[in-house]
């Protein structure tokens, strides 16, 4: 596209790098942006240009902080011998929005994945096995996603952590909640048959 | 939902304030920030703050500009006495992006819209009428969009522009290349036969 502005130009063609956005939502955002007061612009600009300097990895979790030690860390209620192994900080943000896991965490950076070329040495792999003896940690509860990379890096995981006492646990899978069984893939279905639960626990929510 | 760092969570912020951004998709974009060299994030920032700052609207068409005088209004090889009438920057893009007109633009900035609040008086209207004196404007082609609105605000400029000797005109309405008569709107239909045009004309794209 042709601009009348080569400010414009400079402004869409950053926008049109972030995931998603393509050149015409990227104008979109700018002629948006275009109308606010220069002082809102200003603000948003910089909210991002300090975030992005400040930020800092959890120095126990990896998880993104604000300090050496993230907030779930250093929140001495939480139970601190458990610990929740997840891919990214977005899986974190979803289990804490659940509001029922009162655990520690780790992010592993990423899944093993040979086709983009991540191995476990690019994961937070070492400092999971540095924690559990630091720490003490009690039980490991892998929640990963249930693809085949996810089930390559948890039998991974799990081979590098037989040689420590701990409890190692994977999230439940089964038919979700509001899920129709008719429509559920076979392998869940399948497993959901396989790790049936007493009835007593299905009443616990 | 709550989030790690306060850091992140007030960029989350700023980025839902953008049209059309969730919650769930800033989250993504910032996700996707952080994932980059500082450097970049900071050149990202910059770029969209000195766009706010610098940019200009161009004296004489109101359209954004890098300058007092915007490149289209002050490129000597375009029609001078040729105006055509649009509502925003986004149909100049639009329009030049079709590489076949070659006169100027005047931006209202909006159409008229009482549900809105917007009355003549908020658009670039006065101006009009001084560059057609001024400049000698021969034509002007109003390409407003063919709504209620659109065409209440070609309806007003009509009536103002009546005093003046210039050629007035609308661009064509009419069944689009490629649309299928039997699922043309029955007012577009009824125009496009109304405004029926010489086959030669037809033959001249």
């Amino acid at each position: 596209m042709n601009y009348p502005s080569k400010l414009i130009e400079a402004a869409v063609n950053e926008f049109k790098k972030l995931p998603g956005i393509g050149e015409k939502t990227a104008l979109r955002l700018i002629l948006h942006l275009l109308k606010q007061e220069e002082q809102k612009v200003t603000h948003f600009s910089e909210v991002i240009k300090i975030m992005r300097k400040e930020i800092k990895a959890c120095k126990k979790c990896h998880n993104f902080s604000d300090n050496e030690v993230c907030n779930i860390c250093s929140n001495k209620s939480r139970e601190q011998r458990l610990v929740c192994v997840v891919e990214n900080i977005r899986d974190v943000i979803a289990i804490e929005n659940t509001g029922t896991y009162r655990g520690l965490y780790h992010v592993l950076g990423g899944i093993i994945s040979p086709v983009n070329g991540i191995g476990p040495d690019d994961l937070n792999i070492l400092s999971l096995e540095e924690r559990i003896d630091k720490d003490g940690i009690e039980e490991v509860i892998m929640a990963i996603s249930p693809t085949m990379e996810g089930d390559t890096t948890i039998y991974y995981i799990s081979k590098i952590l037989q040689k420590h006492e701990i409890k190692l646990t994977t999230i439940a899978r089964g038919v979700s909640f509001g899920g129709e069984l008719e429509y559920t893939d076979e392998l869940t279905l399948a497993r959901s048959i396989v790790s049936r639960m007493p009835y007593e626990n299905y009443l616990v929510k």
